[in-house]
């Protein structure tokens, strides 16, 4: 029953709104003797930071992290984590439309609704803002969970273009501003995303996640199962509307014998022949790589006027101007990556507990 | 940290394996003075109980449910209702192969490498024979939300054979033993699905659970969006591997024009002109209907022999004989309703508490 | 926000009403490959069972014990273990005065008012006979703990005639049915119950239950901490209306030098040369054995006729006739020691996951 | 699991070292459009802040807090409140002997062999010093309750000196330094702790806390009763070694007639002629005032030098200066009621929630 948390035994609680003084989250459920320094997390929060390309926001944010307590002589101690990012670029505006209209697609109509009141500076709570909280805490999961456990998020689709899964070459994710597992995908991604972006209008994106060197035993049965988890990690995030394991919709075309990952025992060690199941069997992992994949709505915030209406109920039009990422999915890439550290995180604590 | 317990302020704990003696579940945080009987869950289980065709398993089971508290003189006390059922065609047999090797696709091997024993007589606590508790949890969960929220699941796609979203006749559901909104298309699975079962394959699906008459403010920000608790119920049935939200992944080769779902008022009511959202915004829900979608991979017990190893680490085939469900996607619609009862109550209960 | 589920990793959830035909728990996190048999609960229920001497209720219950789920060839697996007690003597009876009055001292007015109904039969949900399921729990949570950790449960108090802590012999616990260390105490408790029981009054106790062999570091900072479980724990018990540990009240007159528990290491261990802490400090246990006490009020149904309303507003009197414990703290003894040994066992399991 | 959250559906998450740069919590579950202005919390800290007089500590603090979001326009937005106050008085200096050195009586030993890191300063995460954020939650938990509710808290005994219950005057306890309810008494205490504090000494204390205006109907049975929680919230803080309800401990020596709180209807409302029980049955409220006590031990930190051990394993002894509290009990005042409305606001959603 917690609103602002996620986790079961690593849990971050975020706060703040996306134009208030600062945000932060505080980290709990850490193990003590971790060396834990500002720029261990900074290097996340670089990647997901505003204005790195003409394709994201152009807010101008450094996303500086700051730790205020549970790390003492560079070592976690047990404590909870504080962390804080001040925001920079909220400077004060005329929020002029936004303040009476609910904008489609976003919480804002919700949000007053449910709670007769609404920080529409930016989107307040609701704003992905509230992501760089999670790649934060993601960051911290990520020490946890040690180097033998690798998580690498990409984008794979955007609009209708999808990267085939033959062309993946992972050493591509980072020489391009998509996090594009394909060096020629990319290249017509970016001049699809700039005409996009020249019309004030969006597009929508599928990421991919994948986590390496997961042992088999994470997860739980019925209401803890590793997938079930996951799910909820991503769909919790800003925009999300699907969510796949493995072979996700896909294995709804499949015969049995097609899905089978059938085993084999080699070098004493146990070898699957394929990874259909996404490496989760009855929400317990199986030493494979973790694969999710999940699906991004395009940006509602668009510079066509829409229909609408305002807080009094009547009817109106609205044109969201503004510093917007015209392709939300690629700075979900890593928050994708910082969910699936957290949900490991946590599982890797409960394995640790019961089993 | 509830690993057979499910939800937050409604919950319920489900107990029990496959080939025990009964199966049972607990639920609690239901409000008092709710009259209900052994008859108002009856006839959920009843959808979900096997053998009601011939596409699904053959196991006999009248799936009879008993209360066995929480319930004083035909209503809800507030206390704790305990429902139990016996497992009547469990009648011990030999369990030959399962015993030893672990079947491709099953739960078996990781539950075995991570607790080191394994109830393996029909699966044990990994069955899908649980999803009885949730759907007499779902039960209570609908007496709780009233009669003005419906819940309706249906199946949608059968292996590559999809029912056209603009042929959806929803009164054809209770027509056909698929529960497929068309009687064309539940003709043609018809007959694919009498092949495959007599080749002792199986094959995938996809259902749509869709709830009506839910008001604007259920669910929660950031980490209790009624979307991703969604995610997390529907991710968490047995063989499930994708979860969607109203246009799901859809979402993503859409514009952000063409994703916003406008907003009328007319006659003093909130209209949206479309549901992209699938119901929900910012993780609260907007009055619309809520459109949940999820994929089911095809049953892995098969009768076509599979490449596997055995508990001892030695490499062997596998056959699974026994009475399974060719397509599990069918028995998976009254599970899919029941969890979108669940969450559903669990988030009115929520926004009673908090808004 | 569990409200008939007790514990964080160790989990259990209880349900059934006193006069209803059967009640139960469900016991989750239970680790895999533990033996476990109905005989090892049952030595603690039979500790609990009533009609044991003439100084408790003589309701005629085996109490016998039926393990339903999470056991497999003898050994836990994991999977959450349901447990059932059926009642034997809660045959209908007229029930009188209780159906409509409200007995002071009992649950029955405010159950009223919150849930506007109630199972007034023999207490219903309130009644005692809940605890069975704790010792049951408790009994699960002695085999996580293992030999090595014992729990003693002792009455050190009933009325005002106190057993003074230099007269403590464990050894007398068993030896008479008060669970009192001292048989010259438990010798003036007998003439004294006799007595109070013939005027179908009753009297109030304290009891004392003490953990040795806990290690070092169960427990965790500010809200977890291992103190605050057992407080919670203790007075959920019922008629419970105080908890002290260690010291207790008692610490209130201490001056610091003599509240002190100074340490030294002898034979390279850690040697306390007190334990007015009662082993725990930070909410953290030293290795010192644990201490805990409690005072139970004097049983609520007496044979006097004391003031009270009925359902319907009006001034009555009323008098509980029936079987009941003239004094409710011996039967609260093998209860104390159950919840004690159900915190460490939920404490053992989070030091394994964080610490 | 959630060792550094309090609560259920209203929660804080606290954090933050004695001396460190800043401390602060995260309060959730707090209803929109409540008016809350930082003077709101600050009434309260002020309450709670050291060198208010030569009885507490002379660490000079100001306390205080300021609120970093979750409130817009002056009101609550649903929306998560975080809370800093900045620690002014905690200048590096020389740590010397507790350093290395264990003090009895604090969590020194126990946080070093469980974390394997301490941070020693001033009591790092163990301080008292975290109490501050209870207070502040507090403020907004009493917002949330409203002013129908009334929170009193005062000290009722100082080392073997009691206020007898026949002198209570509340209107006294503003009035000394001691939050006493009797002057005579606190003139008393004054000489006696003056004594104290020139020794280097310290004494323990009682303390109790009143709710009136509470409805019948707060809290739930079995494990989340009122009495349940308020005994783990108690208990939780810094030195509280008991806690009681009603009558307490004193309930033990009571015959049922003696403890029955008989009830009439006046004036068509409910009267009970006694409280023995504290407001509290079957762990739901009466509607009678909600009482509480709990017992604080001396202040470990004295003058006089103390057998321990060293971080190494070796003997040694420890004289602990510094400025310290000679009865931590005074502080705990504001404390205890702090922790009163917070479990009361849980229990009020809660309450909204299910019934």
């Amino acid at each position: 029953m917690t609103f602002n948390t996620f986790g079961h035994l690593f849990r971050f609680t975020s706060w703040g709104e996306s134009h208030g003084e600062v945000i932060g989250c505080v980290v709990d459920g850490v193990p003590s003797l971790i060396p834990l320094t500002e720029a261990d997390i900074q290097v996340y929060l670089d990647k997901r930071k505003p204005a790195q390309s003409r394709y994201t926001t152009q807010r101008k944010e450094s996303d500086t992290v700051k730790i205020l307590s549970g790390v003492f002589e560079g070592k976690t101690t047990g404590a909870p984590i504080a962390l804080i990012i001040h925001n920079e670029d909220q400077k004060s505006k005329d929020y002029g439309d936004i303040k009476d209209k609910f904008r489609p697609g976003h919480a804002d109509y919700t949000y007053f609704e449910k709670y007769g009141i609404r920080d529409y500076r930016g989107g307040g709570r609701s704003s992905a803002r509230e992501t760089a909280m999670r790649v934060a805490a993601g960051a911290i999961a990520r020490k946890i969970l040690g180097k033998s456990i690798t998580i690498k998020g990409y984008m794979v689709q955007m609009g209708d273009d999808k990267v085939a899964s033959q062309s993946y070459d992972l050493k591509q994710i980072d020489k391009n501003p998509f996090w594009c597992p394909d060096a020629k995908t990319a290249a017509r991604w970016g001049a699809k995303l700039d005409a996009i972006r020249k019309n004030g209008s969006s597009i929508g994106a599928v990421i991919e996640v994948v986590a390496e060197g997961v042992p088999v035993g994470f997860g739980a049965p019925i209401y803890k199962k590793l997938d079930a988890d996951l799910a909820s990690a991503m769909m919790s995030i800003n925009a999300v509307k699907g969510v796949e394991i493995g072979d996700g919709f896909a294995s709804a075309v499949l015969s049995g014998e097609e899905n089978a990952d059938c085993m084999r025992v080699k070098n004493k060690k146990v070898a699957f022949q394929s990874n259909h199941a996404g490496g989760i069997l009855g929400g317990i992992s199986t030493g494979q790589p973790i694969v999710a994949r999940f699906a991004v709505k395009p940006t509602s915030s668009i510079l066509t006027s829409v229909d609408t209406i305002d807080k009094n109920g009547k009817n109106t039009t609205i044109m969201t101007k503004g510093r917007h990422d015209p392709c939300v999915g690629i700075r979900a890439v890593p928050v994708g990556e910082a969910m699936m550290a957290c949900v490991l995180a946590d599982h890797y604590l409960m394995a640790k507990a019961i089993k």
